[in-house]
């Protein structure tokens, strides 16, 4: 399936207050090469192997495609991962229409935090919670795939 | 799990009256890194994901990881692929106790003719038929995951 979505900075912790989940995050990359991902992650008690494809020219759209694998399968595809497992909590919010997930980067993204709202085209309208700050759609460096290699506090 | 397996090429087209089964294989690359390959198969009418870590210091142990997935998801993720999609047909020969698989290679790889057989531990005794040529389990050139970048005719 083609997945829509745009990215944004995070402008104060308000969101936490109005979170509906929580849950904790490690993900890592069998390729993280832009062309296609292959990513592996532990997100609560659940395993999933996702392979993505390059971003279209407006950045929004991208193919995606998931897989659930158990919890055991995932820690040993993490142990065959590149450098550089990604660590943080994700925090579920209902904003009108729209649920947005907030994730908080731990580890050597700490301190980055990054707001992400699944859209049904391009075009689609959403309301903007007073906690979220500019759009990041575009920049490459907020992909968790560019961050497994270049975290945050090194930049 | 951890795959044992020793190859080999083939001396003479022998085997091929004695094959249980033939099927056509189409297969390429997500990721064809050394440390860790990221492979879309389809093998006759079924799909698969396949995931292996590098090779052991024998060159004969790899970690394996498989998951079977549709045909049509297969064709969508073959897409994403990485130039170099190998095609070959594969025959499987009953030897005593041992399943030789035989893949005659071809397109760009047209002339190449691999067997390989599974072992259960790397001593493992095992007969060999007359059509079995030198052994080339060591030599990184006959992974699929480089013959896909680097094809035989190019040689």
């Amino acid at each position: 399936m083609i997945e829509i979505e745009r990215k944004f900075l995070v402008a104060s912790n308000a969101f936490k207050s109005d979170a509906l989940r929580k849950n904790n995050i490690a993900q890592g990359y069998l390729s993280a090469h832009t062309e296609r991902t292959v990513r592996v992650r532990i997100k609560g008690e659940k395993g999933y192997l996702t392979i993505k494809g390059k971003s279209n020219e407006t950045g929004l759209s991208r193919f995606e495609w998931e897989k659930d694998i158990s919890v055991e399968e995932a820690k040993q595809l993490l142990l065959l991962c590149e450098k550089g497992v990604i660590e943080k909590i994700r925090y579920e919010i209902q904003v009108g229409e729209h649920l947005f997930e907030v994730d908080e980067f731990l580890g050597e993204n700490e301190g980055l935090v990054i707001a992400e709202v699944e859209l049904q085209s391009e075009s689609e309208i959403f309301e903007k919670p007073s906690w979220l700050g500019i759009e990041v759609t575009q920049d490459h460096r907020y992909y968790n795939s560019y961050l497994s290699q270049n975290p945050f506090t090194s930049w």
